[in-house]
């Protein structure tokens, strides 16, 4: 292993650019090689960011040995392919949330990640910067007492409202769920594990996707997640954490958090912590990654390959209730 | 009928304190009695509020000819009992909410104040403030577009935790669902009429009764609104409506507003109104009921007994799916 991790990028898109920044901030990386379906893209995103190596399949990337671990930034749908083929070549990833569009898919990526011994993790970068470490500490040293609820939200109202594209398509796992559902559901998973109970609702859209959900979750200690996605309205894209002693309170944007503040409910007193990020938040979770790979780790505390998995079957639930399978789920 | 109304007032706790006060900023009501099942308690509260009639049963109060308005101000348990004594002896209701414990109640309720033609109205005093009519104005105007969310919370943590008390008695109908999750259904009520589609989950205390509850409404618009209510956690007590233009936050407590912040997405301009109050919030509905009657009028259109009714059945209905039944209403 080389003292700086080798990167490369499967996928060079809007995510990827921000990875790509996110990696020129980190001490124990660098982006070395980029691969695309399409040749020319792969080139044009190589010299955009001084790439050294572009391929035009991400088998050529998965098989360069001089790369060390793969950051997949595909549609959702591909994860699961491109995942594969990476971890068959004994490469490490990182793949961008969710890890896979279902359980099934994640399940068999797991279990590859466990044949192949290499570390696979999914790429929520939320729990990475040093004030979600900050909130952590906080609920865990009980600054809030025991926490009774949840709120987080994320909703945007996107630009682009092609029906074919990566948000509407339900070819591409399309809809609110997978694309930023998944933050408020990962945090609270986060902080309160796996619930007892689910309720839901979604408005689903023309194209049969998810514009919206509302998520109601139950948790053995009786607390309660209020969670919502969206992808037709915007929302406050806060999150609140509310305890028997206080709350916390994470300010937009909650999902990379840079400012918190705290209450006391008995003396209404407020303190605000801010921690602007060093980079653009990115690079939070390439050094973690990087990190576990320098140290031969297989798998990250911070984000396990048993919780994403947890999650994912969560999500597979509340799709369930819908009565929402992607076409390709479909017999 | 009278230049001002005189109103009496059943039940001399803390919120007939609260409306007694409210009185006394209106131009238009006085307060004239006041009874109790204890006539010394009457008596007291009489003394208080330089009251001149005070009673010992709530049947003599209902029979007093010099009496316009009554104010029932008595635990839930009793709305019911309370508001048929005074509406059979010819007198204007304003009920403190819920109107009554069940549909059931209700329904006998507004059967009667047809029956007798006389003014009925629930006590949801949130209604009533200028700043409420404000925000009623600029969700018509369409200021924020088509509402796509409403989030809206009242949960506190009580200083009298008596398992026998009004709160956490079920033969009281205690719980956060009655005494404040009904302020949130209201409003969202008020705003977006009746649901389509109901999911809520409860957790229930050692009294039995809802300690804290989360609600999930969906409209035929595609439009959702989460709430929530508790009796064991302070929240936000902010109530948030989003829109496909923007977004109106009415900031603690929503649930008496003062302050609201609007917020155009698009150009992130955010305005800010603030109307406090002009006495102590009550003189709003007092004033507003008192004019309906100067008017002769049997119903009032902020708060209508049609849409107390279709709340209260919506309670019901949340209950229905907790399995909660209060004591009173098992066979």
């Amino acid at each position: 292993m080389n003292e700086k991790i080798k990167w490369g990028i499967i996928g060079p898109g809007r995510i990827a650019r921000a990875f790509a920044k996110g990696l020129s901030y980190t001490s124990n990386a660098e982006l070395y090689g980029v691969a695309s379906r399409t040749l020319q893209r792969s080139k044009d995103f190589a010299n955009e960011w001084s790439v050294p190596m572009a391929f035009g399949s991400y088998q050529e990337l998965a098989e360069e040995k001089s790369i060390d671990a793969i950051y997949v930034a595909t549609p959702h749908s591909e994860h699961h392919d491109a995942a594969l083929t990476c971890m068959r070549n004994r490469k490490a990833v990182l793949c961008e949330k969710p890890l896979a569009v279902n359980a099934t898919q994640a399940f068999s990526m797991v279990q590859e990640a466990k044949k192949q011994e290499v570390l696979l993790m999914e790429g929520m970068w939320s729990r990475f910067p040093p004030l979600m470490e900050k909130v952590r500490q906080l609920v865990h040293e009980k600054v809030i007492g025991e926490i009774r609820l949840l709120q987080a939200d994320f909703g945007f109202m996107p630009k682009d409202l092609d029906p074919a594209g990566r948000l509407f398509n339900p070819s591409l796992a399309g809809g609110s769920l997978l694309d930023v559902g998944i933050y408020p559901i990962s945090f609270s998973s986060m902080l309160l594990g796996m619930p007892i109970d689910i309720e839901t609702i979604a408005t689903l859209g023309k194209t049969e996707v998810d514009e919206q959900a509302s998520y109601l979750l139950k948790y053995e200690s009786g607390a309660h997640a209020m969670l919502h996605s969206s992808i037709c309205c915007e929302t406050s894209q806060e999150a609140t954490i509310f305890g028997t002693l206080g709350s916390i309170r994470i300010h937009k944007q909650c999902w990379r958090p840079q400012k918190i503040t705290i209450t006391n409910h008995s003396t209404e007193k407020q303190e605000i912590i801010e921690m602007p990020f060093n980079g653009n938040g990115f690079n939070y979770e390439a050094e973690s990654f990087s990190d576990l790979l320098l140290s031969d780790k297989k798998d990250s505390d911070i984000m396990p390959m048993q919780e994403s998995l947890e999650i994912i079957t969560l999500l597979d639930r509340i799709r369930e209730k819908w009565g929402l399978r992607y076409p390709f789920e479909k017999n």
